[in-house]
């Protein structure tokens, strides 16, 4: 082994022990802050979801005491079955955070279970917060160690980094002493949740709520000296040897409390595949520059790149999820409502009037001259007039994050029909003011019906 | 794919759905029995482990129902927490079954969550004895599938294999359609839990426990109708080419329900590396054959594989678990005391005077000529007499079994002081007569202290 690969494991249990929420950079601590918003607005958008509710029949006969509350509903759980259901609810919208050079979706293993923890003994905002943050960071780095390689051969890199990154961060909560971190991070290792066979079956959404359970598992048992390997992430038959054909241990160990990749989340404004997020951007601000109303267009016509018409190509999608993989449909309902959330993928939405009518007069072209995060639109109005936007970095990207303002409606729609009107600002406000919650707690009681 | 390679999941899972008690050959019926009556004596044997001790703690305050018996002791949990209980406690002496051909240890995962389904809801003996066959043989199968190069690369394919293997057990007893035993299967394979790192500390009898628990909750939530991909065994992206580089799906479709894996299961006499078990059983047959003791002999010559001096060539073990790495403990104190189970590696036993005596006139030579599975013993007495054996297959392998009777008195033993003197009979003839109970708990009822 290179120097670099010696000690892997303790290197960041050492960090995750170590490490103070005052040595977090103020950038990096609103990143997290962010994510913890986001992540409210899908857990408790897609806690109504059937894939919830099956998984809720499932388990309830198995709980324990009402410790922690089901986000968006009324069922109280034991912490450990609590965070699998939050866990599937947060990402059962494909909708949650993205960070992008490994595709990891952290919040859902990492915030479900820490959150239920928080319902359980006593944890400040400042803690919650560390912990979260501790957890993101050990998520992608162990990601970009044996990205692409993992993910390429089928692994779904959320559920097998998240099951590492959930011991971290709850292990953090529940103040693990460096020998006990290494063994959470072992045990949590040892639990590879989730394959992208899984991907569009309720088996998706397993994968983050299982690999949060398996991280609370693996903290709660080294907690009380349940031991594991000192070597598991980088051993010869460890975690990322047998996971993976590219192991690169400088990106766990290299700057670690310097370089912070949790900086990089990203969140996505629509709900739907990341390919049609430009063309989406560009008519939504063409709509809101102009005021335009769907009556007043001839046609909208889009240069896109060209994966956007193989994986979106569906002309006439009848149920909400075709939605998803029309871009015809997508551009038509961001001019027609000015947004592309959850709601705008239903059933009903794709069989509304003036959307399909506008979505009749959208044409489509690729252009290999177009990258993926850009689009070029040209909308036609009868009056004559045409009306032009380039997008070259869609929003949502790292080059142009969604803005905090646009995370808050994100949260505000997602909630609605779920959460009263009057406590989704209580809630949105507690989670920008997370650092300064005596308890973190508040957030799971703002987040459940009133 | 080619043509055995389409449908594997469904295939086996229509195999497991609709076979029959009546359809399998009574001597593979015989092989689960005892394959029950070994579990239950490692289950109850290891029952009071510290390794066990921990978890409980862990888990106590998060668990749900007192549905289920930790065997061994008094705690009662809901089915999920019980399984890993009894799962970690039956893997922890490394004295359970064993498939040679894959090196899993199936009854760990399957037979765990089957005893506390078993409480939960009405289960018969012969539904109970079907449904750990139809675990084991899919335990073995997908092993076979994926043998050697997946355990060669790190898995502790006892999880691995176990997950699926325990949705498919658990599955039957909860009489789940084609379909469902389909998404079960898939939920199963997406939870991969085990490394070969962990091997040498708590984490590896985590492993089965977990993977217990894995496929319960595969198969509960399969129940409920929560989906998985139809082709997770087989898939581009699914289970076994994404963690093997070796795929034969036709282990896994050929010949089922007639080709019968689950007969070859096996069984250690004794407790500890497989390694050593020729040595140990010349002695046993020469001290038995001879009433040999200790004070009678000169000095013990082994002629054993190279492997033995190797792994276990320890000459002066001062804790029990030293005794395990030493071929000289185990001659000694198979001469003594006439058997090698848990006690006779216990730190008391590694330090009496008697058994370090004789252990120092133990000598012990590696020979290329002795097989693995062979051992070649001469003991010369102070009579002059000289005795020897050789042992072509040692007892416990495929070729020679381990008789009923050995492994009647292998439960006594290890349930010696934690069941009653009373009690043991009964437990070891209701796992005999399995297929007579009417109801399966019984049998959990039996293995709790009276």
């Amino acid at each position: 082994m290179a120097e670099a690969d010696e000690d892997v494991t303790r290197k960041l249990a050492r960090f995750i022990v170590t490490t103070k929420i005052e040595d977090v950079p103020s950038a990096v601590r609103k990143e997290a802050t962010r994510t913890l918003l986001n992540w409210m607005a899908v857990a408790v958008g897609g806690s109504h979801h059937l894939t919830v509710d099956n998984a809720i029949a499932a388990i309830t006969p198995f709980s324990g005491p009402a410790q922690a509350s089901v986000l968006g509903r009324s069922e109280r759980f034991d912490i450990i079955s609590t965070t699998l259901i939050n866990g599937i609810s947060s990402h059962v919208f494909d909708f949650d955070d993205t960070h992008l050079k490994t595709i990891i979706h952290a919040s859902g293993p990492i915030i479900s279970p820490c959150l239920a923890l928080a319902e359980f003994m006593p944890v400040t905002g400042r803690e919650f917060l560390m912990a979260i943050t501790a957890g993101m960071e050990t998520a992608f780095r162990v990601g970009n160690c044996v990205y692409p390689d993992h993910y390429d051969i089928g692994w779904h890199i959320t559920g097998t980094a998240g099951s590492i990154s959930a011991a971290a961060a709850t292990g953090k909560l529940l103040k693990l002493d460096e020998q006990q971190m290494v063994w959470a991070l072992g045990l949590g290792a040892s639990q590879a949740v989730g394959l992208r066979e899984s991907f569009g079956s309720m088996n998706k959404s397993f994968n983050p709520g299982r690999a949060g359970q398996n991280g609370l598992t693996a903290s709660l048992l080294a907690a009380k000296n349940f031991t594991s390997s000192d070597h598991m992430i980088e051993a010869k038959r460890g975690w990322a040897n047998t996971i993976s054909t590219k192991q690169d241990f400088r990106e766990i160990t290299e700057g670690l409390g310097h370089r912070w990749e949790t900086a990089l989340n990203t969140y996505k404004p629509f709900a739907c595949g990341i390919v049609i997020h430009p063309a989406i951007d560009a008519c939504i601000q063409l709509r809101n520059e102009n005021k335009l109303t769907a009556e007043q267009i001839q046609k909208i016509t889009l240069k896109v790149h060209p994966l956007v018409l193989e994986l979106t190509g569906k002309k006439t999608p009848k149920v909400g999820l075709e939605g998803k993989f029309s871009v015809y449909h997508a551009a038509a309902v961001a001019i027609v409502e000015g947004k592309a959330s959850e709601k705008q993928f239903s059933d009903q939405s794709v069989m509304t009037p003036v959307i399909t009518s506008l979505r009749d007069r959208v044409i489509a072209m690729a252009d290999a001259a177009i990258k993926e995060e850009q689009a070029d639109v040209v909308i036609s109005l009868k009056d004559g007039r045409v009306l032009h936007k380039f997008v070259k970095h869609a929003v949502g990207s790292v080059e142009k994050p969604m803005s905090d303002g646009a995370l808050d409606l994100k949260l505000t729609d997602l909630a609605d029909g779920i959460l009263s009107q009057a406590q989704v600002p209580k809630l949105i406000d507690a989670c920008w003011n997370v650092e300064r919650l005596s308890q973190a707690a508040t957030l799971a009681r703002l987040a459940i019906p009133s």
